[in-house]
This record gives C-alpha cells, sequence and structure tokens, in this order.
C-alpha cells in the first residue's frame, strides 16, 4: 500500500520500506520496486476520483463487466541507490499518453529529495473479450488529461 | 514452481529456495511457506492428472467456466528451524477430506530427512456465482480418494 | 505498505487492497493476509516510537548489529468473507507476551464493522550468533506492555 | 522455482505459472516475471556448478562473508502475449559482461515455440563493505565465459 502525502495531489505519492521488501543483501529486492509502482497508480486512480471496479477486471461481481483491459506491455526500473527498511520514499508520478490506446507512468522515487530509483510502466488497452488494441478508456483518458495539465497538485 | 521428485508420485514433491524468499535475517521470509505449499498443490493436481483450466477460474478463456470455486477458508504454518538460500526442501503432501465440501492439505517441508516446517491449508467448495457453499468438484474428490488409497506413490 | 487510522493509535490500522493481492478468483490471494499482518505489526511499532533498524536485522549498517533476532515459530489466518479489489480493511492489533521470550499478536480485518478475516503471528526471540532462545529485547518488551494496558489509543 | 530442461545445460530451463501469478484479468501479475527471471539466474548457476552460499550473501553463516555483492542497477521486461496459468514456459538466459564490473542476463520466455514475453536485469559488482564498485567476482566471471562460449548445452 501507498499513501498520498497531501489527499488532493494524485500524483505525490508516499511508500515506507518494510522488512519483507529487504532481502538478504539488506536492501530492496529489485522487483518490489515495480509492484510499489503499481500500487501508487492505483492509489493515484483513486485520489483522483475513480474506482478500482470502474478500471480492473474483478470476477466476482458479474454485474459489473469491464469491457476494456489495460495489459502492462513493457516495465523498467533503474536503482542509483540503496533502498533499505523505513526508508520513507516519495513517489513522483508522470503519466503520459502515447497514443490512442496506450500510456505510460514515470515513477520518481526519492529520499530525502535525493533520486533513489526510478521506473516506467507502459499500459496498451485492449477489448477483454476479443483481446484486440482499442482505445483507452474515459476514465483513464480524463486522469491523463487531468494529469498533463496540472502534473496534479505538486506542480503548483 | 515446486518440481516433482518421481513423476509418478503426486505426493512427494521438492522446492529449492531462492535468494527473493530470504529476509535480511537470513532466513526464509514466513509467508513465502504458503505460497510454496499452495504451489506444491497444483504441482500434485498436475501429476495426478487434472488440468488447472478445469479446477481453478481463469476469466481469459471464457468458454471454459469454472462453476465451482475452491477460496481458502484456513491456513497455518509452524517453523522449526531455519530456512535458507539453495535449500533443498522435501514437500509430502498429507490431504484429507473433512466432509462433503471440504478438504484440507498438511505440507511437511524436510530437509535431509528433518522436518524443518509444516503448513496446512484448507479450502471449501463454493458455488461462483452464488457464492453458497457446495459439494467438491468430482475432480478433486477422485484426487483426494486416490491420496488416501495410497498416499500417492510414496507409501508403497 | 499499511497505514496509521489515528497517528497516536499503534493498534488500529488501516489497509487497502490492491490489484496485485488479489487472484483470478477476484478475491484476495490468501497469503498476502499475512504479509499485510507482519507490515501492520512493522507499523505499529513505528507509531509507537521504536526504529525499525533498532528491532529488524540490516546487513547494510554493519555498525548497526542487532544481537536478538525474533523469528516467527508460527502464523495462522482464517477467512471469513471475500476480500476485494480496493476495500478498505480496518487492521485490529492485540499483541500478548505469552512468556519471557515470546509473544504473539492477533490481527482482526473488518470491512464496514464486519470481520472479514484474522490471523495471529507467534515469535520467539533468540541470540542472533548462536540462535538459542533468548529474552525478548526491551524495546519490545515495552511495546507489548503499552499495548496490553492501553490497548493502544483505540480502547480509551 | 525454475527447473533445469536438461540437467547439463544451464542456460535453458523450465517454469510452469501458477494460480498465485496469475491477476483478477487471468494473465500474469507483471512484476513476476522479473522474479522468474532471477530464479533462473540462480538456477543456472547452480547447474553450472556454483554454490548459493558463494555468490549471495547470508546473515546466517557468518563464517561465510561474501565481500562482493551484486546489486541489480537496472531490469525491464516485455509482454507480447497473455501468459496464463499452467503455462510451461521455456527460459532461455543470454548472459553477457558489461564490462569489468557489470553483466547483464537476457532471459527470452517461449511456450511452444513462440516468444511471449523477455526481460533483462543488469548486476554490478560492489564491495559488500564500502559499497564501492569493483570487479566481477572469480565465479561469475567463469560462468559467464562459459555461457558466452557455448552458450551453454543449448546451442550444440
Amino acid at each position: 500500500m501507498v499513501s498520498p502525502i497531501n489527499p488532493k495531489d494524485w500524483l505525490l505519492l508516499k511508500h515506507i520500506v518494510r522488512f519483507g521488501d529487504i532481502d538478504a543483501a539488506g536492501v530492496i529486492h529489485f522487483h518490489h520496486l515495480l509492484r510499489w509502482s503499481h500500487e501508487a497508480w492505483e492509489e493515484s486512480l483513486q485520489i483522483y476520483g475513480l474506482k478500482a471496479i470502474d478500471v480492473f477486471p474483478s470476477s466476482v461481481d458479474i454485474h459489473h463487466y469491464i469491457d476494456i483491459a489495460l495489459p502492462i506491455v513493457h516495465c523498467e526500473a533503474d536503482f542509483m541507490a540503496p533502498i533499505c527498511i523505513a526508508d520513507e520514499l516519495e513517489i513522483q508520478l508522470a503519466p503520459l499518453k502515447v497514443d490512442a490506446g496506450c500510456f505510460q507512468v514515470k515513477y520518481a522515487f526519492k529520499r530525502d529529495e535525493r533520486l533513489v530509483a526510478h521506473s516506467l510502466i507502459k499500459h496498451r488497452a485492449i477489448n477483454g473479450e476479443s483481446r484486440y488494441p482499442c482505445d483507452l478508456p474515459e476514465d483513464i483518458h480524463r486522469w491523463l488529461e487531468a494529469s498533463s495539465i496540472g502534473q496534479g497538485v505538486s506542480s503548483l
């Protein structure tokens, strides 16, 4: 779980590193950074005002069928400095619409103003049934627009 | 992933501990044992001859709808000795039908003949749509019967 | 990551369920509940005023050697109701000193006042080098005492 | 856990996708691919003949201190086709020495001869205590040399 720093800013979040994320070398086991990135994206959508049930598939509520899926087609991460237990990380999100059916989010992880890692996750919209590419859902489109205009509250 | 020791024995499996399972104390981060247990159960069903697509829900193949889900209602684990990187663990499964709609599997983890941990996972069958309790699926019932008769090949 | 509901109450925390915690059956993949429990424990210690670096081993800062480790000897969980994406769960911790070298924490997970799952994790203190049992560290002892007196702020 | 296809070939491995790796969209939750990649690397070193205890830090055996750590400085993954439960994936490793203190491994994931995903993980050698860059350990150097000459048994 990632939590907001300012409840009105959907692009600046916080994550505290926990024991289970650290490996026997005493630093983050690398792929957890991508888990935190995805959780930060979910947190961002929620703060902006979107409901998870409108964005993510859920086989429990069959009356709430999502017809557009947003599978990840690419992800990457770079590590600049050791990330250790109890580190309080600030996560700055930079979303970008790539084309009508594709968007990416860059995540910068800072500790005490210093960049310790960054990541990027790219999603492509597909029809959930046919699995053919399609346009981004309206909700995601609005979040991308709002994010690019104001870059969240953080840039004000 | 868990792999078979004897390709005909669905109740005796093997797991090698990897770096990402170990925390900064140098031993297994506890909840991974329950992940290994579930993977061992899946491996067991596969060796016995069941197909995952007939047992587990999958929202990708909508023509292959599973009407009975097997959610976990209880799990537990005990740790007797440190489990470290590269440990080759033998996993012995002991499945048991609890009642018409419920079964459990005990997992004993041994290293060099010594018990280092054990776990237990209990599943209850429910109708995937109504979420009401129901009888176990026929496939699981057969696997339970075969496992209790011979306790796999391992008891021969 | 788990976050506080009231920054002065170290026994009542919050967790929002994210997409990666949910499996193809549309509900929590069971063992994540134990990860959340451990993270809630870490969050509790932090709110109470303890530093992770004084409790958890870290091979990065070799000048900060922890001589007492607190390995988990038992864990368990029960699931009463489906836990789904975006669920806001309240986590109530009930720590208990079992004996001079052992303590446990019960975790109750509620959604809208309803208990949906609970878990229990039991730790035993050992000397980090000899791995022989020893008394609980002073910090943990204080946290246990304070928690049992007031049950955190939540019981006031 | 990843297992060998041919016990003499340290660059061609196998992974079977399990239920816990699949999210509510019915396909792999993306970051697990990077976990499998790291596990495949560990399996490769083991088949080649290296001991984990000589490569990875372990705070349990303090007499076996590793003075060179191999932190990951970059990772990435691309997803070409849905990866589903029970998929049997072939993993082909392509290790490359980048410079005296740095190496990378490319991982190609195939199902029925078709590339479904690939990943890349880059490691840099550092002195475990000073955390300054240093040369790769001799063991890793040998594994890189052997892998580049024969590309494992798989290229024969």
